[in-house]
């Protein structure tokens, strides 16, 4: 491992940052509030670091799997911590750890607060805090489509043929073509939900804070009421439920409808299970509330808002969703362990491994009554090879240890069962809120600082798909060879 | 698949049946009481069933996989039908599904009971529905150790190699020889129980009825107070905690022991994993719980007799866990899903399947730090195959998705999150007691008739090793090749 070259990547990453927190500084300016100074010390904390680090000498550009992983997790950590300078320097949260937890949140696109009362905070702040949804959802995507499967990190290999863009068996190369690809949809989307919340009455500033929430699948608002703020807007309501779901979407079917391919889309196994679980999910909900709102329009458009928000892993509420039926709640819980599609924005399990684990089940049924079959795993008519079976079954099954030793351990608190459960289901699947002292008119706030680091740790777990951190747990990790 | 073949093994499983009643009859008659009618009825309607089937003629006796798969479902489902008639005849439990839910408990060992108020109902009845967690307890241990291997279902093919007896092609012989030496421990650890508790001070009739319960891991007690009505004597809860952990040792380790070869009990892999989480789960809970109860003793062996009531899926109390502090109650919860070793009988998913699914996380970690390296897994210093590892993985999938499903639709009654979860994992894990409306304090009969179906259905689901059922329920399962 080079440790330099590790400390270099890290470097330029730390510049991007100071970079992105040049437009939180310009509204900040431009409405005068206190604000402005928080980010100005903080961009100057973060050149002192990331300029040297930046101009450490380096012969050869290429990155070996071991510190792409480093760089991933350290990276993530570093650009959180430094983050999280402005909401304390600004004393929007005097906490220091109450700001990591907020802007691990943010970047890892969980949408989980700590904030009582948000919509006393400062507009730059608040761009801030929505930004680094937008900034980690970018993350994100060329993590999961450019960096992991080459890595061979959860079972993300089934994307090394299908990802867009040339292939090229060099590391660097490829995940540029890649992330200029996806950088173009993640881009044209925002654009395209901005100036249409926008159209339907948001002021400019609202409706980009709000598509950074969305297409990040984020979840952070300027309201305390969430979305439910504009549920005057059916417009905004329906607007806001068709990005969530577009961005639940594998980015790389984007590159395949610009190429004018659509019979791929729709052929494609994953895009197919993730409609069809939104499309169930809806229906069996609008049918268990019926009655609860004043119309079966307003009843179906608050299921579709919930059902979208929580299968993306968005978070954002325009009801007390707590309140509703024991059926509802329990459909929106199991939702909580799907998560969107590989790929997108997304956390959570994912549509793609549950198709998979579907298939592996499908199979052993046929294995027993025909015990000499042979019976391949297919996706998109492509075959899955073990290793990547074995990929997926064992983060499956990581996934739910890791759920379920947080909820032990998020149970020393004296919380209840529900309560504790779906802060880590909440927090490990990137989805934001839970239920009951979580919920939706609920914030983080009331946990202890033991419990804040934890379920922050949840977060970075789920969003950098469990191995990334476990590798760099074991000791031979850091042992050059 | 010859139906007549499945018949006639049908009608000799029924013929067995009709010679279990004989002990309840003698009780009843002994004690003079109004329930022997009742026993009468149900032999005469099993023999006018059973004989005419058993003498269905038959030239060879080889039973093929899908037969084998017919007789164990069909012939848990009869004998569960027949079994209830005591209950519905005597009076005891008047509505016929509450009888079946009731036999199928008893049968599949998990003794959820929706009986109210034990203590009034009839000894002759009360023995009969403990003996059925005995009759139960035996079919499990020759179904997950003579018949699934040899079939390939859920995995348990590892014990192809290691089942206790000579290995014959055959599977009549086989089975026959298995049986044989399971039966031999399963009644030697019955008697000295039986001993150890009547000289414990219990009646001869109360030290068998918790004998049953106990080396069946099922559960149902002749008071309302389960074991907590023998608090008085720690002796008895000790006796009870040891036996139940026994009773959730793979049976075929008693077959080394009584052979003398120690080390390979000691060295299993499954063994060690399942005592090791006992050790930890008692003394987590013990410190938990400090001072809830008069001394650290009293604390410990509530502690222990809890933690080896839920871990065996037997489902006896000694307290009321779900007044327990979050921490110990979670704790319990968990351990529902892990439930005793493979080859006893207690149910849920078993220390095998998960020792197997960390082996393969642990080969995940090393496989992205070294992705050329070939890593096998392997149990007990024997390899273990592709093929079994997809079974298990596939089991702990179907498992899971099973319970969500199954919590969706008891969530239908309206009863909260912790109350439809947790009767699910209790029934389909074959435990009993639950949390919340389904704690050790209360019982299933709110439930709605639909709801008590699902239910017993979670139960066989549970106690067949799901595919058992899955199998059949494919179209192409009923058409001869």
């Amino acid at each position: 491992m080079n440790y330099r070259r590790v400390l270099k990547v890290l470097g330029s990453l730390l510049l991007f940052e100071a970079l992105t927190l040049i437009p939180p500084l310009a509204i900040s300016i431009y409405h005068n509030q206190h604000d402005r100074q928080a980010f100005l010390y903080t961009i100057a904390i973060i050149l002192a670091f990331s300029i040297p680090m930046s101009l450490l000498p380096q012969k050869s550009n290429r990155i070996k799997a071991k510190e792409a992983l480093s760089i991933v997790t350290l990276g993530w950590l570093l650009v959180a911590f430094f983050g999280s300078l402005p909401f304390v320097f600004s004393g929007s949260i005097p906490s220091v750890i109450d700001a990591f937890f907020e802007t691990v949140s943010g970047l890892t696109t969980t949408g989980a607060t700590i904030i009582e009362d948000i919509e006393v905070l400062p507009r730059g702040i608040l761009f801030w805090r929505s930004f680094t949804h937008w900034i980690g959802g970018m993350g994100i995507l060329v993590l999961t489509l450019a960096i992991l499967p080459t890595i061979g990190v959860g079972g993300f290999q089934i994307f090394k043929a299908e990802s867009p863009g040339p292939i090229s068996d060099k590391l660097v190369p490829k995940m540029k073509d890649t992330a200029k690809i996806l950088y173009s949809a993640y881009l044209g989307i925002t654009v395209i939900q901005t100036v249409m919340l926008y159209f339907g009455g948001l002021s400019l500033y609202e409706a980009l804070v709000h598509t950074f929430g969305t297409v990040g699948t984020g979840g952070f608002s300027t309201r305390n009421a969430s979305i439910g703020a504009f549920n005057y807007s059916s417009y905004i309501i329906m607007v806001i439920s068709f990005f969530m779901i577009a961005s639940g979407v594998n980015f790389s079917l984007y590159y395949e409808m610009y190429k004018g391919r659509w019979r791929n889309v729709l052929k494609n196994s994953e895009f197919r299970a993730y409609m069809s679980i939104i499309f169930i999910s809806v229906l069996l909900i609008t049918v268990n509330l019926n009655g609860l709102y004043s119309s079966v329009f307003e009843t179906f458009k608050h299921s579709l808002f919930q059902v979208a928000s929580i299968i993306t892993t968005t978070g954002y509420t325009t009801a007390d969703f707590d309140q509703w039926n024991s059926f509802s709640k329990a459909i929106l819980f199991t939702l909580m362990f799907v998560g969107g599609c590989a790929g997108s924005t997304g956390g959570s399990i994912k549509v793609i491994r549950l198709v998979i684990l579907f298939k592996l089940v499908k199979r052993e049924i046929k294995k027993i009554l025909h015990p000499n079959a042979y019976v391949p795993i297919q996706i998109n008519k492509k075959m899955v090879s073990n290793d990547v079976v074995a990929s997926i079954t064992s983060f499956f099954f990581l996934y739910l240890v890791i759920f379920a030793v947080g909820t032990l351990l998020i149970s020393l608190e004296g919380v209840g069962f529900i309560t504790a459960s779906s802060a880590v289901a909440a927090t490990l699947g990137n989805i934001g809120p839970g239920f009951e002292m979580v919920g939706p008119t609920m914030t983080y706030s009331h946990f202890s600082i033991p419990s804040k680091l934890l379920l922050s740790l949840m977060m970075l777990f789920g969003r950098l798909e469990l191995f990334t951190i476990f590798v760099m747990l074991m000791p031979n990790f850091w042992i050059n060879e």
